[in-house]
C-alpha cells in the first residue's frame, strides 16, 4: 500500500510566510493522524532555502512548537524538512530528542556532498532519514539514481524525487521512478507539482511504477502552482474503489477549514505558473524574467516561452538579456506590418 | 491533426449568467480565431437547459450578437450550441443565414428522437451539425454508440461525447472513444470537466484514441469545476514539442484579459465540485443535497459519500432522505463514544 505523506505546513507556508498559528498547526496534525494519514510535514526546521524574509513558526520549527504538536498528537507520525547548509549536530539531537519520525534532506546537484554528510549525522543520531532529490527535470534520471545509490549507502531509509519546476509529463515521470525501483533497496517516494495541471496524473503513473510513498497538502497549498491535494488523491481512491485507510470527510473538513481560515486565496493555475511549469524554470527565476520584461517592454508571455526554447535550460540573466534583444530586433522588423490589437 | 474547439462564451457563461459585453465577445472570438484555434463557441441559441433566469447575450445568441461577431471576424468557424425542445425552423434558417459554420445539439437520454428531429431539420436548411451527446456517465459507451449511430444516420457531421459530471478517468474515456470511433464514419469528439483534475489527462486519452476535436476553455471557465483550460492544452502541446498552429502568447494574454476582465472568480476545484464529480452527481442536485444537508444537519460531504456509494445512480429526492436517515441512525449509535473535534 502507498504511503501518503501531507505537505500542507511545509510547502503551504511558501503561500503565507510560514505564518500558521500554533493551535492551526496542532488542529490540522491533528485532523489528519485521525484521518489516517500516514506522515505530516509540519515545516523547515531553519527556513527553506529562500522565501519571505519574515518566517513564521512551520520555517523555524522550533522545540515549543515541535513539543506543542508532539504534546497534543503523540500518535502522529512527524516529518520535518531541512536544508543541509544550515543544520547542526544540536538540531539533529532536537529533533531525535522529540521523537521526529522521519527528516527528510533537500539534496541537489550542489550540495551532494553536504546532503550525503547531514544524512551520516542524523543516521548517527538514530533518526530516519529521507534524501529528497529535487529540481530532477534539470538532470537525467541516471545521474540522479547515482546520487541515489550514494544517499542509500549513506545510510539513507528513504529517497524521494520532486518535480520542483512542475515540468514532467507522466511518461517521463514512470521512466525515472522505474530505473531508481530498479536498484535502490530502500522505499521511493515523488513529490510532484501542479504546474501543467498533471498532479494527480504524475502522482498516479509514479505509483503505476512501483513508488512506495507519495506527497500531497490539503487544497494544493505550496509553492508555485501547489502541489496534488490530500482531498484529490483520497477522492480518486474512493471513485475508483481502491481500498484506503483514508477518512475523506474529514480530510475534505480540514481541507475547508485551511482553506476558510488560513489560506489568502485558492490555489489556482495562474498563467505564469503554467508557462514556468512548461519551460521547466524555477521559481528563483520569476523575478528576472518578469523584471527584464517590464523593464525592457517586452511580454514575459513572449520572452518566457522563447527562453523555454533553448532548453534545456536554467536562465542566467546574459540569456534573459539575448533573448530579449531577439524578440525586439524581431518586433523591429515586424512592426510596419503589425496592427494593434484591442486585447 | 486534433481541432480545438473553445467553449469560452457558451459554457463559460454558466459563471456570469452569459452576461458578456458584445465588444468583449467580438474581442474573445476574434483573438482567439487570430491566434489560429479551429472552432469558437459563442454561445446557446435560445438558453441552456437550465441556469439563471437572467440571461446574458451569450445565452440567447440573437441576430445583433451574431450579426456582431460575423461582421467583426469574418473568417472565425462559428459555433452555435442548442437544445432540441425550444428550436424552431425560424431559428435554424437565422443560423444558416448568418453562415454559423457548426451547430451543436445536445442530446440525453431523454431527448433522443427529438434531437434527430432537429439534426434532419437542421441538416435540411443545409448547416453542419454536431450530436453532442451530455452526461455520459450514466449511460455505458455501448448504448451511447447506438444513439451516436441513429445521428449519424440522420445526418450529423460530428458526435461529441460529453464527460458533464466530470466523473469520467483516462481509462474509461479511452473505453468510450475506442468504441465510438471503430464504428462511426464521422468525426468524434470529446467534452471533458475538470472535476477529478483530470481535465487534461482526460483529454490527452481520448486523443490517444484517435478522437477529433476537443473542447476547451479560456482559463478553464466553465460550469461547476470548469473545463480544460484552453491555455493549458497549447501550454502542453509546446511542452511536448507537438506541432501546432497556436499562437500561444497570445491565447495566454487573451486568457489574462479574461481572467482580468470578465471573470468573478478564478476556477480553482472546490471541494464541492470535487464530490460530485467523484460520486457522479449533475449540478442539478446541488441543491437538493446540500438543503437536505442542511436542513436536517449532517455534513453534506458525508451525505454525498454515502450517497455515491449506491452508484450508479441519479439521486433523486427519496434517496437523499433515505441516506440522510441512515447518517442519521448511525451516529446516533455512535454518538456517545463520540467527541466534538476542534476542527
Amino acid at each position: 500500500m502507498v504511503k501518503l505523506l501531507d505537505v500542507t505546513l511545509r510547502d503551504g507556508g511558501y503561500t503565507n510566510s510560514f505564518q500558521f498559528e500554533q493551535q492551526v498547526a496542532i488542529d490540522i496534525v491533528d485532523s489528519l493522524h485521525q484521518a489516517g494519514i500516514d506522515y505530516i510535514e509540519i515545516g523547515y526546521r531553519n527556513g527553506p532555502e529562500e522565501g519571505p524574509t519574515k518566517l513564521g513558526l512551520s520555517a523555524r520549527v522550533n522545540r515549543d512548537y515541535i513539543h506543542a504538536i508532539r504534546t497534543h498528537v503523540p500518535g502522529a507520525k512527524i516529518v520535518v524538512m531541512l536544508h543541509p547548509h544550515n543544520i547542526s549536530e544540536q538540531d539533529l539531537l532536537e529533533l531525535k530528542e522529540f521523537n521526529i519520525n522521519v527528516v527528510r534532506i533537500c539534496i541537489r546537484s550542489d550540495n551532494l556532498q553536504n546532503g550525503l554528510s547531514v544524512i551520516r549525522s542524523a543516521k548517527q543520531q538514530g533518526l530516519f532519514v529521507s534524501a529528497n532529490f529535487v529540481r530532477v527535470t534539470y538532470l537525467s534520471p541516471l545521474q540522479i539514481r547515482e546520487w541515489m545509490l550514494q544517499a542509500e549507502a549513506a545510510g539513507a531509509d528513504w529517497v524521494y524525487f520532486a518535480d520542483s519546476n512542475g515540468h514532467m509529463v507522466p511518461d517521463q515521470v514512470k521512466e525515472y521512478a522505474e530505473i531508481f525501483k530498479k536498484v535502490l533497496q530502500i522505499p521511493v517516494g515523488f513529490h510532484a507539482h501542479h504546474n501543467l495541471s498533471l498532479g494527480l496524473t504524475n502522482t498516479l503513473a509514479a505509483i503505476e511504477s512501483g513508488i512506495d510513498i507519495i506527497d500531497a497538502s490539503l487544497r494544493g497549498l505550496g509553492k508555485g502552482a501547489g502541489n496534488l491535494p490530500t482531498e484529490v488523491y483520497v477522492s480518486y481512491l474512493e471513485r475508483m474503489n481502491i481500498k484506503h485507510n483514508y477518512d475523506l470527510v474529514s480530510i475534505l473538513k480540514t481541507a475547508e477549514y485551511l482553506e476558510n481560515n488560513v489560506m489568502h486565496r485558492p490555489m489556482y493555475l495562474t498563467t505564469r505558473d503554467l508557462m514556468f511549469g512548461m519551460a521547466n524554470f524555477s521559481n528563483d527565476f520569476i523575478n528576472p524574467v518578469m523584471h527584464e520584461a517590464a523593464t525592457q517592454d517586452v511580454s514575459w508571455q513572449q520572452l518566457t516561452l522563447n527562453l523555454s526554447k533553448r532548453k534545456p535550460i536554467k536562465p542566467v540573466f546574459e540569456e534573459i538579456k539575448a533573448v530579449v534583444a531577439d524578440i525586439k530586433s524581431l518586433d523591429k522588423i515586424l512592426a510596419p506590418t503589425l496592427e494593434e490589437r484591442s486585447l
